[in-house]
């Protein structure tokens, strides 16, 4: 039986990769996808999660745009420079002929929940915005959700700035109303995937090179992440291309790829060098755990979880 | 001609006379009611309005519950202690068989918005989370209202704490969403009434005879004002009791009775002394003017208007 | 029998006539000048301060160069706009043969107070830095002033900022530390005097023309006035001369001049648009109070009390 | 020919043997000791110091007592649980005869800098408070210093909190004075040395036993470090004992023995989960970098030195 999975991102090329994993596994169904600002503007994730739902041949699944600007403050967030000016490293996706549904993100978060015959996972990919808005208006709609699944912070190092990683710290409150003061009639299941084990689920040059071999979509998802690696090279000397978003989607798909620990989670709000840092307590001696957090994870068993469902699309 | 206009409040002593000198007046059309936590917890204070419409013979205007904790942080926010335990000064009012609509406060606001033929007004006489909702998850509806007029504030001393009165400081991140980074397609007049002029619109302890003399709802009115003035007296040693929020709905009635000048407006978000301060620049020297803000008002006439519609009760 | 004062000052056109105010005087001794960076840098200061005891015919006053930077963080806190290049409005002194004396400020503060056959009152009319470093430095050395009276903050607005006067923004937290956690082994009695009463205490032009006839020194003080007129009429439109720190030394030489309540003051230090506020709890409902606070001043007295010593320089 | 030092402490166990190390090597001068309230309050520090230099068989080593309490604000900053009630984990060492000096920390730092004959290099194994006045008050004096190697932060969690180091955590403020903004006329070279490195120089309970077998000062030693691992196994569930100080020291000694690279670190003085961090930007992508921050260490070595020279006193 195939369990509901709700995908709130801001793709982006690991978003991308993302939604295809979803798509191409059995386990899970894909029932909505909602979009919003983070890597690049909203009008181009919006576009970019249509597209990437034509190319997986399921332009069905409804699309909705959500939040432009963070819950509370408005900083200079974009990513371009590392994802491309289309978010997708340059790589020009086949234009879906579908829009956005009519409704806002937080409303097709809200009916998505609300019609499921079963506990719907949400999978978050970008900042928490569109989250926030939902554990602030509808906390009983969000007490339903059977798990909540972040690709967001880190216990060590950030990579947006020497504290925070991207995600968080392009909307500190968000993350904040989300983990730290989440206010639900029950808490929800949450696992917090941050860099510490994102970063060394990492593809080698070579592993591209297999993607390239295995058809049309685990291609062009080869050349977007091509494009990525240049840009980690360029920046920090890196010589392979972390799948952060996939990897978060696969250990929603397959619990337990990630090993994570229960844990109090502090994002940090103020306005000053540590904004957007999480401050994971995995003793929890002062606070009571409030998620998951991922510290190890199967790196060959991820990696191939990832690679071969990507080269599903070959077989369709 | 009649103007809509939507309340979000708190009721609360002086939201009660907002609602009941809003229902009396045939300038404006009280066309919905939401309901917010502040002076005390979110079920009393829907059951209130409720209770206050009901009272005001208008139990089919509807009234919607909204967000029970604020927009960022949790706080002790209560004021039981000068409200009441009920938040009306112990008056008892008759409990109306109306219930809340099922619509959320923000779905309310929303459709209440979209249905008009005219443009809102939105007076909000309570902690301005909701609105914080409405401007944040549906910027384009917000973007239609004709006016925001909000008590809140002060240009001066605060109430709850030295720096900050009582709405702003209860939520002060919704306070900044609304006021100071409104992010809204088109900006929305705001008039911002605070403190300096709220306090000067004032009942001495003889007005309150007059409301006694006036018929049952005004006389109930009166009750519920002794309440509020034993605490000021009390508390503060002040022998008279300001209209903070029916002063805020006059205005919204019949423009001008406040006299107000465009400033910028920043809410002091920060966990420090000034938590919920709002600065005013009035010379807008570093900002472009964001709302007009109250410096003045004509007190006679302010409370003759108050008054006199509460008298209407009496010749129904 | 003449009390001693120690006057900490960056001059700075009042600080010049809070100086030659004090040496007129015959109920005091001033028995030295310390100077920190604020309205202009630590050298321009102290050639000012240097250049004022020699026009007052007391070069052997001993000037000590104090702190150029903040107690913590470094800011643009510069007014020369307002003070004129040299921080005299233009005045040009004649160059005092004196220089400062070898120690720091705070080293000939702590020389001072320990020297003194009676207890000193300490008068700050700059930002608090070399106060700062006295309290945490020689913390009982500091409980054996007499006074300090200081002319900074306000209850209601401010100058620099929205919320914070000139020398409190220049340098909040040493503000904090001496007037919200002095830290001491006992307190000192503390006087604050903002710009609440300094604003009243003002020169009409018609005064600077009683000043012009009465000799040299006062003349140049209606010429430096005259330069301080102009910058208020042009950047906000005042047609008075406000004397901040003339009116705090009168108070310091004076005592009751200005009519001071009990209060608790807290420094706002956060890094956000209230930095350098002073919250003043008159009621002291939170905490006990740590300084008299000016709320009243009779301002003829005051002004007559300050002109009449400028005029003893014509009688000398 | 050996090299001044001067040693900033707040003796506390690991300073203890951080002042024996330094004692006992030939090619460092031990030419002052100042207290700092840290571990315990000042009064036992300086005690502390006292008796530890009477049992190197130095009393004539000058110790000056300094600040009792932050350079900004007051916190419950002591650890006393960690290092027993008089901070030497109840390990009671023979009273010295001697008392401190009557200088001040200040004072003596500045006077022992100002009389070296040459550089001198400034220890600091406490909070900073001492050391962030000499910055403030004697920018110069600092200025001459050869090289300041401070005992503080991590790039990694912390340890009083989820991200500070206590010595930081106890006095950001002054942290973030000296190593975020000096201010100094030169810049000094400055060295880093946090938990990442500290926490792996650890003696193992065998390395007691070496100890015990040394003479008497190394077996009080080996005594005190007994109730340290204690604590570590009780709280933390260690089974090493970290020698966080006597590390620090030993690369005062012997340059190299930690590995350092350049980077900008920035102290966190917010006031929220974040408080004490020292975010160290390896990189230096936004600032040039303003001190060498510990990366690694030669633990054997490191060990074997402290250990060596702990035995010196088995051989006088
Ligand atoms: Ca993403
Ligand atoms: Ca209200
Ligand atoms: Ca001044
Ligand atoms: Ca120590």
């Amino acid at each position: 039986m195939t369990r509901p999975v709700l995908l709130d991102c801001d793709p982006g090329i690991d978003d991308m990769i993302a939604i295809l994993t979803a798509v191409a596994s059995p386990e899970v169904e894909l029932v909505g996808v909602t979009t919003v600002g983070g890597n690049v503007g909203i009008d181009t994730t919006t576009r970019n999660a249509l597209d990437v739902l034509a190319l997986a041949g399921r332009a069905d699944i409804p699309v909705a745009r959500g939040a432009d600007r963070p819950y509370l403050r408005t900083l200079d967030n974009r990513a371009e420079s590392v994802h491309g000016g289309n978010g997708l490293g340059g790589v020009t996706l086949p234009t879906s002929g579908a829009g956005p549904v009519e409704a806002t993100a937080l409303e097709l978060m809200v009916e998505t929940v609300r019609a499921a015959t079963e506990p719907v996972t949400l999978v978050a990919t970008g900042p928490l915005t569109n989250v926030a808005h939902l554990f602030a208006v509808y906390p009983e709609v969000a007490s339903r959700l059977a798990r909540l699944v972040v690709m967001g912070g880190s216990i060590g190092a950030g990579n947006r700035t020497p504290a925070a990683e991207f995600n968080i710290w392009a909307d500190p409150e968000a993350a904040y109303r989300v983990l730290t003061e989440p206010g639900l009639p029950r808490p929800v299941p949450t696992t917090l995937v941050g860099l510490d084990v994102t970063y060394r689920t990492a593809y080698r040059p070579d592993d591209l090179d297999r993607l390239r071999s295995a058809g049309t979509v685990a291609a062009l998802c080869a050349d977007a992440l091509e494009y990525y690696l240049a840009a980690y090279r360029r920046d920090i000397g890196m010589d392979v291309v972390p799948l952060h978003d996939p990897l978060v989607m696969a250990e929603a798909i397959r619990p337990g790829l990630v090993t994570a620990e229960p844990a109090y989670v502090e994002v940090d709000t103020t306005v000053g060098p540590s904004r957007g840092n999480t401050l994971v307590d995995l003793r929890g001696v002062r606070n009571q755990p409030t998620a998951e957090v991922g510290v190890d994870v199967d790196v060959p068993s991820a990696l191939e979880f990832i690679t071969s469902r990507l080269e599903n699309y070959a077989r369709r």
